[in-house]
């Protein structure tokens, strides 16, 4: 019998490190062979979109996709998973938090094998429901002493700044620029729905790792194109997603400032076929558009939890 | 709240005709922009496939998908219906009747606008689960006066004939070679699982119309190269899907034996910016793949009058 499973009860089971395992085990699975990707599709409704993507992982058991509605009314994320022995449907699952988590720990698994080894400083900019998990995941692969976050709104990036520190066990602290908050970073996540560069060029340093998690549309852009090019390695989640919806890559290509023969996928670096790091002073990029393999891995997780303790209401006509 | 709605309510609340109206409605729609459909892509799982096809009908307030997983242990089939103004999730569907009805309004959205007019025999290959909403559809939309059967098994065709005879008000009789079933037919259904042709050029004749509904795999194919040359127009449901699993129409092309570009898609037809049939002596074909606008349009009327009768169950974590 099929299970739908509640935004409330995905809180109760899932936390950023479960979700780091199942992403990090889905990207070397697909790095074999052994796991399907489907990237994102859209169709129009009104005042926003509608998306699809599906992915499959035989060897776990399951196939399935996560679909959503976005719009001017807010957006509402569902996770159906099949069995893959073809048993039928296991389970619906409401998503939102499946996909901060896993969007957060695509995050955590590149800065693990791209960060220098001894980061400890991490900025954060943007503020909003993304921004804890990518700061979360980045704290749960490198031993961070301190944070700083930068959003436009006063308010959010201290309320982010107060909430962090409570829960982080190192030191959360706003800043007025964006430019104070990089400056001597290790670790630079941009979480924004900018659709300006919030993190340029002159803001770079040797040895800097940088999680661009914030847009999956070609309209944002969130680096400008003199800082990817400053980038001595650039991995994405998805290669053939990235090429449609990473608004700063598609607008470097398009200059001639990247190649798209640059781009490294991230299942790659996870099995170590190819480096994430080559050197302490490269400048590295992750460019994250978030991918259906990654939802449907947490969601596994959460599935067999949810049976585990019989959390979740059975599926029923 | 969103509704669950089971096979059981779903029989209870379809019929072909609302399945017809709902496509023909549908088609118009899409000739004029008003639709967006996502061609059906698939994933391995054990044994067989998980698949995936979306649509989009904002006017109608709609958008969804439908995915299922089929292999040797059976199928399960779902529609996932969205509000398409943003306001969440409607309906998590089973959409097995609503498959099986979808694919015979298909034809018979077909049968209306390329059939002769006086057509008043049909011939069905194949006597399976689809098999019969492919005669309902037909008989819905042309006085037919007798139908005939063929299909491998003696005793799947005798038992079609007889439980179809009781319900169409006319004979439905089996015969013992495909020959027989096509001969003196006006209206030529074939719906099977067959790898290899069923009918094949010897077979047809001037004023004919085809509905070849069985297959939506390049592996598998119902009319023979030479029969897909000897129509006079082709009809396809979704030129971009039948490229891709089309059997028939992709070899007949390999071969040079016929070019896309002759290829029609049928909600051009059903607004009349093209002719389904220019004369009483062209023999027509409709190839159907299935469509995922045809599910969503069936399953958006399923919802209304679900809501409307009371039917289903709230769908709650």
């Amino acid at each position: 019998m099929a299970l739908y499973i509640s935004e409330k009860d995905v809180a109760s089971l899932l936390d950023i490190r479960m979700a780091l395992g199942a992403l990090e085990e889905a990207f070397a699975a697909r790095a074999r062979g052994e796991a399907g990707n489907l990237p994102r599709r859209r169709l129009p409704i009104g005042g926003g979109a509608y998306h699809i993507m599906a992915a499959s992982w035989p060897a776990k058991g399951v196939a399935g996709h996560k679909s959503y509605t976005a719009s001017r009314k807010g957006a509402a994320f569902h996770v159906m998973l099949y069995d893959a022995s073809g048993a039928g449907l296991l389970a619906v699952i409401e998503a939102n938090r499946i996909g901060q988590a896993r969007t957060g720990a695509a995050s955590g698994v590149a800065t693990k094998y791209m960060a220098r080894p001894d980061a400890s400083v991490a900025a954060v900019i943007g503020s909003g429901y993304q921004a804890e998990t990518q700061l979360e995941a980045a704290a749960a692969v490198r031993t961070l002493k301190h944070a700083r976050v930068f959003s436009r709104t006063g308010e959010h990036r201290e309320a982010f700044a107060k909430k962090m520190t409570a829960r982080m066990g190192f030191s959360v602290t706003a800043t007025t620029t964006a430019q104070e908050c990089v400056k001597g970073a290790d670790i630079v996540i941009t979480i924004t729905n900018s659709s300006e560069p919030v993190l340029t060029v002159d803001m770079l340093a040797p040895g800097m790792h940088i999680n661009a998690a914030g847009s999956n549309s070609w309209l944002r852009r969130e680096l400008d194109t003199a800082a990817v090019a400053r980038c001595s390695i650039v991995v994405v989640d998805d290669i053939e997603q990235a090429k449609v919806e990473c608004g700063e890559l598609m607008r470097a290509a398009e200059s001639g400032h990247f190649s798209w023969d640059r781009a490294l996928q991230l299942d790659k670096v996870v099995v170590g076929q190819v480096k994430g790091r080559a050197s302490n002073d490269d400048i590295t990029l992750f460019e994250s558009q978030g991918i259906a393999l990654e939802d449907i891995a947490v969601a596994e997780r959460v599935y067999r939890l949810a049976i585990e303790r019989g959390v979740g209401a059975t599926l029923t006509g």
